[in-house]
């Protein structure tokens, strides 16, 4: 196997500079868990990382890696998630400017964390074109760099740090499976893991309401995110052309997960291992409670993407 | 200050008999907690013990007591809550019977958990009365031992073996806060922590609409708990005569919170701290924050009791 992409030097060298800034998260296991799913498997918490997500981590890699021009112009982005608090924290550690793009209605709680965080936010109407015009409009005035959640070298970096976390502290792992939405935290997992192991087996789980990733690896082309309705609203994004290759060369499948078995698997994780996990976060534990014919048996590590809820809409 | 109860060489004892069947839970920090009670906090998270609560360790140290002639006739409680699962659970796994009265109207989860050990319900209309009419004849039909949730020293005991952990891994603590309902997880806390740092300060949070214990420390003598009305449904016992000695020989004082205060501490730890705790643990956390005159500046460890919650029953 050779790797065209990031060595795993330089993922190391990465982990080692965003050290100082990203929490380690925690390995937790669950006995009934392993009952159900008739495996031993791990979980590697960043629903406990900085900001609720292992979005910060690749935010504080990107950030990091400015130079110092582009850091006294700050940066910018657009998001209504979770990428908008990683970036505000990654800039305001770097004691750099972030200016983020967020429609109108996002949840007022996530703005508060971004304002809390010192990011500006620019509102805007709804809709990926009013956000990406808004975005253009903020770095032609300030001349800041444009972070990418999910499509940026420097990004998928940082989220391949989660696996030399997580294989360091289980070296026997056999697969690890990961949530996909925009495709940065899968690719950087495949990055990391298959350099330590190239054994191990990568999967995802994706919601079948918004399937373009598993229709993406099996069309061979990447295919449009159109109107996806999921309760897994990390995941409404699509693949991108830097993550994509990534994936194609390295990931084993993508398992589509119905609606109501992420619910379910939110709702376990909840009660029996008393970590609140976001929907997205279930998604790949739905898969390999759906998929006893993959996962029996198998030595298998979830990543728990984040823990960001809005506790008073919660699906049970 | 001489201990005229269980000595520190006993309680590690019991810690290293109970050891193999206990979680030795993880203790958590929160920047944004600290941030706001202007201190430096540590939780000490029992509420990831094996069947979700504190209760397990007491239960298993009482279990593990039990000489060959009890364990052959096995053990009886009544409970409604989390005592029942960790009963059932401690005796299941030193191979014997435990015999569990519960009233009519407890959740079906909570059955279904006793069921899951193995243990065997017997259920009773709901009523302190009718419980202990229950057990009575369970008693005497099966020659079974009672295991008390909180007044009997070998629960005691067990419940001690938390602040032997927090205080190896956190020795730094100035003063440790935990729950009060029936005391025994109170006068666990007082006769570890206090024999390890005698200058360590010992406080409990109680819902001031069941502030039986609060009166109690205060008159001098145990005040019953009548019909009292708050969500931190596993506060609604009061002391008793092998728990109390302790509390007023070493606990500093208990510290009142109303409804509104525990809900909004639930949430707080809920949403920042990405962990599920129930209203009976939020109780010393909104202590905490409600009283910065006292815990301000104070390096401050909480036990978080537990983590059972009916997730449809939330009150956010």
């Amino acid at each position: 196997m050779e790797f065209p992409f990031s060595s795993l030097d330089q993922l190391k060298s990465v982990h080692a500079r965003i050290k100082p800034g990203i929490h380690k998260t925690p390995v937790m296991v669950s006995a009934s868990f392993n009952k159900r799913a008739e495996n031993q498997t791990w979980f590697k918490c960043e629903n406990f990382q900085r900001t609720g997500s292992f979005k910060f981590r690749g935010a504080l890699s990107a950030v990091d890696s400015l130079s110092d021009t582009e850091r006294q112009k700050g940066v910018a982005t657009h998001s209504s998630g979770n990428f908008a608090q990683a970036v505000a924290l990654a800039a305001n550690l770097s004691h750099l400017t972030a200016r983020i793009v967020m429609p109108e209605n996002a949840p007022e709680i996530k703005k508060a964390a971004v304002r809390s965080y010192m990011g500006i936010i620019t509102e805007c109407p709804p809709g990926l074109q009013n956000r990406e015009k808004a975005l253009l409009t903020i770095k032609e005035k300030f001349g800041c760099t444009e972070l990418h959640p999910s499509n940026q070298i420097e990004v998928i970096e940082g989220n391949g740090t989660i696996s030399l976390e997580f294989l360091e502290e289980i070296p026997e792992l056999e697969a690890i499976i990961t949530p996909v939405g925009g495709g940065g935290l899968l690719a950087g997992t495949a990055l990391a893991a298959k350099q330590i192991n190239p054994d191990i087996r990568i999967f995802a789980g994706e919601p079948a309401n918004a399937d373009d990733a598993f229709k993406s690896l099996h069309s061979g082309v990447i295919q449009p995110s159109i109107n996806p309705e999921t309760i897994a609203d990390g995941l409404k994004t699509q693949l991108g052309d830097v993550n994509f290759p990534i994936i194609i060369e390295y990931v084993e499948d993508i398992l589509r997960v119905e609606e109501e078995e992420i619910i379910e698997a939110m709702k376990f994780i909840w009660q029996r291992m008393k970590i609140i996990i976001e929907p997205s976060s279930a998604v790949p534990v739905a898969a390999v409670l759906k998929h006893p014919e993959i996962f029996g048996g198998m030595k298998t590590g979830i990543i728990l993407s984040g823990g960001n809820v809005q506790l008073d809409q919660l699906p049970f």
